[in-house]
């Protein structure tokens, strides 16, 4: 083995990171700018570039580089230390990879770029059966996928999927959070709805043109500290944020006319995503563990974080509010910041999981948990979804489902195979109300900051506390080491709590 | 070797095709919506990609196919046929990869999309010593790849660039054309506008909007038979047209408050591209010769049509100014059928190649074509550039350039390593007139139906005589086969003098 056998691993990881970039663009551009007769041969491509990563994932050298650097003690003699940390990661990513047949991942690549169009399509004609074979095929897959990860021990099939999003959590585990949580959550709603009275939501009845709010949403972006020349904001049907490599972090939204602040509070929440892409240290760790994010449970508190603990704060009203009713018009001038902070504190048994209410918000994300772990255990056929989601959605939130297109439907995950991934939603909101109890005893001003604009200590303290340490830290450990307790859902359940009930005058 | 040695050649070809289209993308993404900061790795993923292609299209066993190919009489017997054709055009296409090694492949690519930001900076803040280094080092990897290719029999090293975009084309025999071409066109120049008097240009003074103009562009595309399904259009600095894949045309162009018919004529000639594109094979014939088209010149010949021998017709006007009126409004609607024939045919000694008139048009090709086949012998300095550039424009069009953003740093063509490419501007507009002749004795009510917005009679000529044979016919061959001549600029000569003397009064 050489001397440098760290040198050459990590010349070989960002050899990957670079062709990771071409595989997110296909994706980033299928979902904005690819005209749909395209969609063919962006199958073919994003099958071939996924199979190629693949193939360089799971080279032998890639393992006896890894190997060799397990074996030097100047590398791993301290295995709390980044380089540890960042072979320790290596090494857990390759295991995972060479448990895959190529054959596999070229045709989840394949089928999840097809059947991501299908949903498209059958999401925007209200046809569950058009998309149903396409969901068994891609259930089929990602089963297959948790086979060759193998059952995790004392665990389940899906947690092998599960690990891929947010390492070493357990289903188990996550419905003991989730059940007593969602009893508190269930209290709350019932409590604001029957015995409160809602602030008015008038100022959302605005009809804002779409130009005027993207031009407000970069205004926000930028303003929350989002570098624009190392990234952007464009239009799509599901938004998402994509890091798609160094210096080139993508946002997208959706506008319509009312509502203005669906798409607001998309943008900020993408955006929280893509401050955290644009904080890892990418220039330096391109393609290694170093450079990329802890969970995707951390990656959500941080799009939760800007989205709902600053966005739906008093303090942004009193900032945003001039600059809203200057750029958006269209009658906003006649409200006053309450207003607004009433209005986007509203909460509603709604369909529509981006766009519900942080109140709402975790049960919409435990229905999908519980359909999926069925759907993998095999206890729930794909056939029999609508039904059992419209069931339970009635029993959770209290309303009946109208279509499909607003139930099993809107989500683009499992069209992408994406299965094992809600969960991580919720453990966002967990930790980002953690984090924020914080940040806030380590920045006394920041809120009233806030009120004048000032974001910049909030985000130098996320970048100096989680985004430039890659994935050093499990997210366990990381919540352990800023907060000094395990992840809790007391302080989400206090955060909601002590904002809710004075806006609904219980 | 197997039986099916052509079925295999062409599921390789196909392969290399697919990831044609993600270089493609990657290219098309750098000059629409990549931000900024994204260049480093971008230039490392072209590099990537454009190595792959390289060493999937000199593997030895597709050498191996072809040689089988070429043996079997079945296949080749019939030397006229599309298949022995294809195989043809394979074999030239290997022979030519196969002298390129892979290094110097990357290299071309990396450097090529470094370069171009550099271009682009250097564009924008008119500062040609900036470029100057990175045009040196393009230029250093072109001679490189040429005398790799080789000085072909009788020729020069210019001529081994050339060829790869016009097989078989000489600088020579170009030359041969264009200096009779270049004093005809002088001498009409002069002639129009020293004894002429020029139509009003009032109509292109009414400024309007690019939101406007971007609306009426779609209009005008989809009404010539571009299939927005199938493609799209958006905006960038320098606009041009990339078949990326089957069923993904992109075309660009750009806006200016201004002189409107710029952006028109800019749209309406990519989007002759675009329809070539669309129309080529590439459903049955991706990555091969029967999907590609025939050579630049050939392209250009679509591109110019729709541009100039569509757009600048009295025909197009009558069809497109209610249209137009309605869309852009601005004025416009003061202004007559005569009128807007008449502007969009005014000659001028201006700086811009891409908004010169048709008369004055290849007098800019051939500046370009006289300085980087001097560049590439070896004749002409790049810190020499600038002055001889102004020097020989001053004595072609008879205007000083104002600066090097209107003189040398104006295309991006140089900065991509795209030497040898000019020329075939000039051979496309010839290409044009000679099959515009043709067209209209075949199609006699051809201008009246334009009139009427019918342009679907000459998109199926065009489908049917070009596109659908793909690489069938070097250009050549495609000229006497449609028009029964060799080229000849006569053609050319008879429409201009036809149109403008008698709008000049001459």
């Amino acid at each position: 083995m050489p001397s440098d056998a760290y040198g050459d691993l990590r010349k070989l990881a960002h050899e990957i990171g670079v062709l990771q970039g071409v595989d997110a663009l296909l994706n980033w551009d299928q979902e904005t700018y690819m005209p749909p007769a395209g969609a063919g041969v962006r199958a073919e491509q994003c099958s071939a570039i996924a199979t190629l990563v693949h193939q360089l994932r799971t080279t032998p050298r890639v393992g006896e580089l890894i190997a060799a650097c397990e074996a030097d003690p100047k590398l791993t003699g301290d295995p709390t230390s980044a380089t540890a940390r960042n072979i320790r990661e290596m090494r857990r990513s390759y295991d995972k990879a060479t448990k895959l047949p190529t054959s596999l991942v070229a045709e989840l690549a394949k089928v999840g770029s097809q059947a991501q169009e299908a949903w498209k399509d059958a999401r925007a004609k209200n046809d569950f059966p058009a998309f149903a074979p396409w969901l068994e095929k891609m259930l089929a897959l990602t089963r297959q996928k948790a086979e060759c990860y193998g059952v995790p021990k004392g665990g389940e099939l899906y947690d092998a999927l599960l690990d891929e999003y947010e390492p070493d959590a357990r289903a188990a585990e996550i419905e003991a959070v989730f059940k007593p949580l969602g009893d508190r959550l269930s209290t709350l709603v019932k409590t604001l709805l029957e015995k409160g009275k809602a602030p008015s939501d008038a100022p959302l009845h605005c009809k804002i043109p779409a130009e005027r709010q993207h031009a407000f949403g970069n205004f926000v972006i930028e303003a929350l500290g989002f570098d624009t020349k190392a990234g952007r904001l464009d239009v799509t049907t599901h938004p998402f944020c994509s890091g798609l490599s160094t210096g080139d972090t993508r946002l997208t939204t959706r506008y319509r006319d009312e509502k203005f602040t669906d798409a607001l509070y998309g943008t900020m929440h993408e955006c929280g995503h893509g401050l955290y892409e644009q904080g890892l240290p990418k220039g330096d760790h391109l393609g290694e563990p170093l450079g990329d994010s802890i969970s995707l449970g951390i990656h959500e508190s941080q799009s939760r974080m800007w989205e709902n603990f600053v966005g739906r704060s008093r303090e942004f009203w009193q900032w945003a509010l001039p600059h809203a009713q200057k750029t958006l018009g269209s009658g906003l001038e006649k409200f006053g910041v309450d207003e607004l902070y009433g209005a986007t504190n509203t909460v509603q048994r709604s369909f529509i999981r981006v766009e519900a209410d942080e109140a709402t918000y975790n049960l919409h994300v435990m229905l999908r948990f519980g359909i999926e772990r069925a759907l993998v255990a095999g206890t729930l056929a794909v056939k029999d979804l609508p039904g059992v989601w419209n069931e339970r959605f009635e029993k959770l939130l209290g309303v009946k489902v109208p279509d499909d297109r607003r139930g099993c439907l809107q989500d683009v995950h499992w069209s992408f195979g994406l299965i094992g991934y809600f969960p991580t939603y919720t453990l966002g909101n967990l930790y980002a109300a953690q984090f924020w109890e914080k940040i806030n005893a380590d920045i006394p001003g920041l809120k009233a900051g806030m009120a004048r604009g000032e974001f910049a200590p909030l985000l130098s303290w996320l970048r100096d506390k989680i985004h430039v340490h890659g994935k050093r830290f499990r997210a366990g450990e990381l919540c352990e080491r800023i907060t000094g307790k395990p992840l809790s859902a007391d302080p989400l359940m206090r955060h909601l709590e002590s904002k809710l009930k004075p806006l609904y005058g219980v």
